[in-house]
């Protein structure tokens, strides 16, 4: 039950964080680039979560990197607690950030050009777009290392 | 680890489907008498899911009062990953059209009192806050049902 692929340690953990970590990269990027997003709250809270998920992807990409490197598994149940809390709360953050971002976008298409220029609003999509990938992603790694705890308990 | 307080057949299960059929409904009730509610995806999109949330939380109150009244156990593990599942589904689609809702009425209520008169917004805002509730406590049944599932896969 040790070598679920997806949950700590494992090859296909770090890339399940790279993935959120670019995914978030580009979902900023996107909307970033594009003038005013600051006007409106639900572009700013996501930004804000993306902001928040960089860091924690990263930095448990690099502690799956050195588990598998320095041939030490991460499996102290305690430990593995704090992230798939930490995962739980990021992706439902997320979520909420991106389909508040999604509907925004559809209700500025529907509205009219002016608010709206479709160079811009093909960004605020894309972004929202990533920010689900972001969240699957997310979840994906939650929901795995999830998996792996009971296993841990029973040890 | 048998009788953790609302996973299903226990009273705690019947409280909390109870309360997410009736946030669900109130959710629908107050968004729908709203006028031209229609207009905008995303509180189409939250009709949608709490007239799904309703008969399936209804459904899995009578379910639970029939196993605490007949005391009849529901504890097969098949049966159980599918209510688990269920919940999870509903519950992001729930958090999805729930956070969509609240970021247009906050959109709204920025842009121009034509948009949104208050009486017609504050209603929209009451029921965006059911739908947060209805998430909440879906999310907290499936959390429960999914902390029982290892003790049953172990007997």
């Amino acid at each position: 039950m040790k070598n679920i692929p997806g949950s700590m340690g494992t090859c296909a953990s770090i890339a399940l964080r790279l993935g959120q970590a670019i995914c978030s990269s580009s979902s900023i990027l996107f909307m970033s680039l594009g003038v005013g997003f600051y006007s409106y709250t639900a572009f700013c809270f996501l930004v804000t979560i993306m902001g928040l998920v960089i860091p924690w992807s990263f930095t448990l990409a690099l502690l799956d990197g050195y588990s598998i490197l320095a041939k030490f598994p991460i499996h102290q149940s305690g430990m593995l607690q704090v992230i798939i809390l930490g995962d739980l709360v990021l992706s439902i953050l997320t979520l909420a950030a991106a389909s508040s971002t999604a509907s925004i976008v559809d209700l500025l298409l529907k509205a009219d050009v002016s608010f709206c220029p479709p160079r811009i609003c093909s960004r605020y999509q894309i972004s929202a777009a990533m920010a689900f990938l972001s969240w699957f992603l997310s979840l994906t790694s939650s929901l795995t290392n999830l998996w792996l705890l009971p296993s841990l308990d029973a040890d």
